[in-house]
């Protein structure tokens, strides 16, 4: 781990309490994989009728765990997710695969289910070969004593660098049945998702086919957790798991099971405002950050050209080193959105940094003022806008700033 | 300008002391742009016939001197070259076209030459509106005032962040007739050529015809410019100018003027050498660095590939910052491989640290030695292999380190 255990600035003061979901039950150990005194094991016990749907690395270099999960998201059944922290499992070649097999075993004999309904993760070192007996012979007594009030230990137990744990819940009425979706996950570094995204994990007791949720799950990802990033440094595990249990239906909600139920839309809008909740946090946990910083590209091509160009300024580290200096560099941002490769008028482009326009039509605006901007750039939450010109699509990407304690966790994480 | 003002340990402990070039002069001032007491003002001019050739920015948003350079090269025959250091003017709107007009007007009558025989450069910071007026009354004392033996003063003069100058000078005989070449350039931050390099000027005396110096320069930048990163971050401004006055035909040299000829290769050879010389000059001099890294990428499918993933390891912030940690944390040449994108077989890929294999076939190599490793990666120059397993292809990238003085000395360029 790195030197720095300093909280992020944007912790929330008190933890959201997460209602209870029908049919879900968590567990967490102390495994010692890696880390000592604290829990790195967690395990999820989802009742018969659960489907799954996910996104997963597109990473060519990805963990053993995500293969299998890959390969049993076919299925889109789940009754038991096993997740580690300390350790990746990540380019541990047969080694690798063998420590999936044992845990999916293992898990599926506590859980009295098939080997295709387990879901596995694993977080920490990449490269450093797993030990799954360290936790294995632990997974039938967990099952033992999962409660269903236990997401915040859940939330805890998947921490690696996280200064704090991410949850999130959400309540939606379909046609008169309250259905709650709850969602986890954790950060802090290597954060680029790309298709997918770092560990996260949602859960929700809305009755709703297995395809329809995975449609729901691809599109929505797209515009949260593909539209963040810490360090454009994209991982070998990034795993996104949405699990619905069904159980709403014993309240009385109809299953969701065709594309034009009108409840369709409303159950997305809630599950894209969880997922888009927890990307945001992720965010405001990256490594050593001081400022969370937005930024919304305007008047792009696409959407996807617009998130390019969105992501270039995130990714940038020269920006990036700027605003935690508090320095309103705009000229970062012209060069950032220069070398996206995406269409752009120079002679077009204009800057926003908060409600400052910096630049208007490819030069430096004429009401810009230094000391105004410069107070601006004092704040902890920093938005800036660019518009680039030559459409009409947009895309906001959520990142953080890029400062001296980013350098410290990561010269020391194995240390 | 940023905090930091230790000078790069890769400095070299003297400077190459260059040769005069037939047929090209130097001269530099203190024209109070934005640096006080130092030079920011260079001039070079050539004698009728020079031919010249370039490359520059892909940057959508690229500089207005990098545009008036492209317009120039079309004719590709050049009298004078003025650059400036301490304001880039990039996007700086229609001010900075009558920048631009302003220079070439007072350079061409400077050296009585056409506009179009005028090349012009900028660096600094970007978006400030830049007052040619500072320096165009200067251009007709210094054109009187150059030297043929001031290739270090002109070199100093066009530098920023950077902490020494960077010349390198090579003799080629052709034959019988000795030719040489001189080249310089400035680097340090915001540097990730694509298609083009930081601003690097080189001279020869070589006659060559400007066709063929051009896709020499074309050629050769592919793998030494665009082989290099200092934080990925693609500059408006980037140019590389290559000079051949053609004096040597006076030695006897006959010009270079067929594909077929013989001596193209014997020339080029030791352009790509000037060129790869400046690359790893400026690599060595990145902002803030306290280590010197190449990747080499071997086994990819095409050399393309192999510099794609060679560049998403040399810009990655989370290996970067281990490698300043002098931690061997292969797992993160195994995230960087993963995320570039091109086709790599996890279960083929090998890393060796220096002479030392980490990994093999997808997993921790069997003579592994942390301890052993540590040690290599104390030294100040690391070499990081890594081969892919899908094919013949190769490529090298010369980066730096992640560093807090990075951190330190972009949080303050412009204060």
């Amino acid at each position: 781990m790195g030197k720095i255990t300093a909280v992020s600035p944007f912790a929330p003061q008190a933890l959201a309490k997460l209602p209870a979901i029908d049919g879900v039950r968590f567990a967490t150990a102390e495994a010692g994989i890696r880390y000592q005194n604290r829990t790195d094991l967690m395990v999820a016990v989802m009742e018969p009728g659960t489907v799954v749907a996910g996104v997963l690395t597109q990473s060519k270099t990805c963990s053993a765990p995500v293969l299998r999960c890959r390969e049993n998201l076919t299925h889109g059944k789940a009754r038991i997710l096993v997740v580690n922290s300390g350790n990746a499992n990540a380019f541990t070649g047969m080694k690798g695969r063998e420590a999936v097999d044992a845990t999916v075993a293992s898990a599926a004999a506590a859980a009295g289910c098939k080997p295709a309904e387990v879901y596995v993760s694993s977080t920490g070192v990449i490269g450093e070969p797993m030990d799954a007996g360290k936790f294995t012979h632990l997974l039938g007594g967990l099952v033992k004593k999962t409660k269903a009030n236990a997401f915040e230990a859940a939330a805890r137990a998947i921490m690696t660098t996280d200064t704090y744990p991410k949850v999130v819940t959400r309540k939606v009425d379909l046609d008169g049945v309250k259905v709650t979706i709850n969602g986890m996950c954790k950060g802090a570094g290597m954060i680029a998702p790309d298709m997918a995204t770092m560990l996260s994990y949602i859960f929700t007791d809305t009755a709703i086919s297995q395809k329809l949720l995975q449609a729901l799950v691809s599109e929505h990802v797209e515009t949260t957790f593909n539209c963040m990033t810490i360090d454009g440094d994209t991982s070998t595990s990034d795993t996104c798991l949405v699990f619905a249990t069904g159980k709403a239906a014993e309240k009385g909600q109809e299953p969701i099971t065709r594309k034009t139920d009108k409840r369709l839309a409303i159950f997305g809008a809630a599950l894209h405002d969880v997922m888009r909740d927890l990307a945001i946090q992720i965010a405001k946990d990256g490594e050593g950050l001081s400022k969370f910083v937005t930024f919304e590209i305007t008047g792009a091509e696409s959407f996807k050209a617009a998130r390019t160009i969105a992501r270039a300024c995130g990714n940038s580290p020269i920006l990036k080193t700027a605003i935690a200096g508090e320095d309103p560099n705009w000229g970062r941002v012209v060069m950032a959105v220069g070398k996206s490769g995406e269409a752009a008028d120079r002679d077009k482009l204009t800057i926003w940094f908060g409600p400052h326009c910096v630049a208007r039509n490819g030069e430096r605006s004429e009401e810009y003022d230094e000391k105004t901007v410069a107070q601006y750039m004092k704040g902890r939450e920093i938005v800036i806008r660019a518009d680039v010109g030559v459409g009409q699509a947009s895309a906001t990407v959520w990142t953080c700033d890029l400062t001296h304690d980013y350098v410290s966790i990561n010269a020391d994480y194995r240390s």
